[in-house]
């Protein structure tokens, strides 16, 4: 089995390392990671520059290479060939937020994820519900071994074509942990505001800003299950047609 | 009515003053839009640094608003208050290429529309299926009077909630088009391949290259659609739950 491990923070944020070891055991693992902070980034396929990849070493002292290059450019660009072995499995983060609702077309750690089912290779994003202030560094063990849980899963059982996860773990200790939930993709509210500001020339320049995301807590959506306790895995495909719509629009007359 | 106009070719793109053109007569229309290309670039939302906005006269002598932000964040900016006035729909394009199957998460224009309807605006993304090889400029007459009665339609009739409409117009004259069809989301085919050169220095670089991506030609999707003439409009979804999936994954023994 090959692994690649990606995720959208960059390829020396610690949650990559910390998914990386916690695979390497189920088979090769090639890491292949952004070389900066790609977050709320979106699903890129850089075009009109090329990209460039490199060696560099992990604090472990292990390998790994690093691109200029968005989250789901290093997916593919190791799909295409600059990893030369086969990869059976992409593995995306581990995200120190989650990411959930609405947040699943931002996020470079499940876009990486959505390259790779576009590629014909199975992709888990992996997030972590962490505090939103917390001290430093974050734990990322239990995540670790939840995604190598599912990895394993995902291996011997096969995810459904076109399909990847979205993982979100809460953040809590193994034994805390209150099992698996298969769930759907809820409903994120979003407080951003715009915070506008002068520069020292006295022109204005614009933060989105606001309050962290929060969403609505609902029985089955991976919001409600991280809120009581459980790993969120809710299966995403690649088809958004909203096919309830479709006979509305067909009663508008064209 | 108050029509905002966006797009992820660049605020003095062609397809972007045809759009506003078009729509001008329906109500006050404002455009706001990236000031340099954006296509592929996802679904973004910058909050790593401030954006910047300011004035622009486009090609015809009329106002816009540019930023330096992507396309989405133009949208974000725009509702969160830079436009001081209530925007009721967001019209996005006309990008010179369509925008099918697997394109709509890498989409600027599509993700423009997306960012309006997570602020709870109706969204229209509107693409313009060219041939690969065309003499300049586009023709993007046909594509603006179809974008002028969707978005007509969509005022009157409503949107269903939490749903955007992603347009495709085929290349033809008004009276060499079929029809409108509600197509679902169809399948592309993409042939990129890795164009790996040597810089001046030795030192390797790639490029995502190979040829245009194809689809399925299936009848019932935007590429069906499109091959037979018709506008294709395809009601697109935030929910990227893959319900069929969810069964199969609680067998999984968690």
């Amino acid at each position: 089995m090959h692994i690649l491990v990606t995720n959208d923070d960059g390829v020396q944020a610690p949650g990559l390392l910390a998914l990386a070891q916690a695979v390497r055991d189920l088979g090769t693992v090639t890491v292949f990671a952004p070389d900066r902070n790609w977050s709320a980034s979106g699903h890129v396929k850089t075009m009109d520059r090329p990209l460039r990849a490199r060696q560099v070493t992990l604090s472990d002292g292990s390998p790994a290479l690093t691109t200029d290059g968005a989250p789901s450019d290093s997916v593919a660009l190791a799909l295409l060939g600059v990893v030369k072995e086969k990869i059976d499995l992409v593995l995306s983060g581990i995200n120190p937020h989650e990411n959930i609702g609405h947040d699943v077309t931002y996020s470079g750690t499940v876009t990486a994820a959505m390259e790779a089912v576009i590629g014909g290779v199975p992709g888990i994003a992996v997030s972590l519900n962490s505090p939103e202030e917390h001290l430093d560094p974050l734990d990322y063990s239990t995540a670790a071994r939840v995604a190598r849980r599912v990895a394993q899963k995902a291996l011997a059982g096969g995810l459904p074509e076109g399909v990847l996860l979205n993982v979100n773990v809460p953040y809590l200790k193994d034994d805390e942990i209150k099992g698996y939930a298969v769930t759907r993709q809820g409903l994120r509210l979003y407080r951003d505001e715009l915070d506008a500001r002068k520069d020292p020339r006295g022109k204005p320049y614009y933060w989105i800003g606001g309050d962290f995301p929060t969403g609505v807590i609902e029985e089955g959506t991976d919001f409600g299950a991280l809120k009581a306790g459980y790993v969120s895995i809710t299966p995403l495909q690649l088809d958004l047609t909203a096919r309830e719509a479709m006979e509305r629009l067909r009663k508008w007359e064209w």
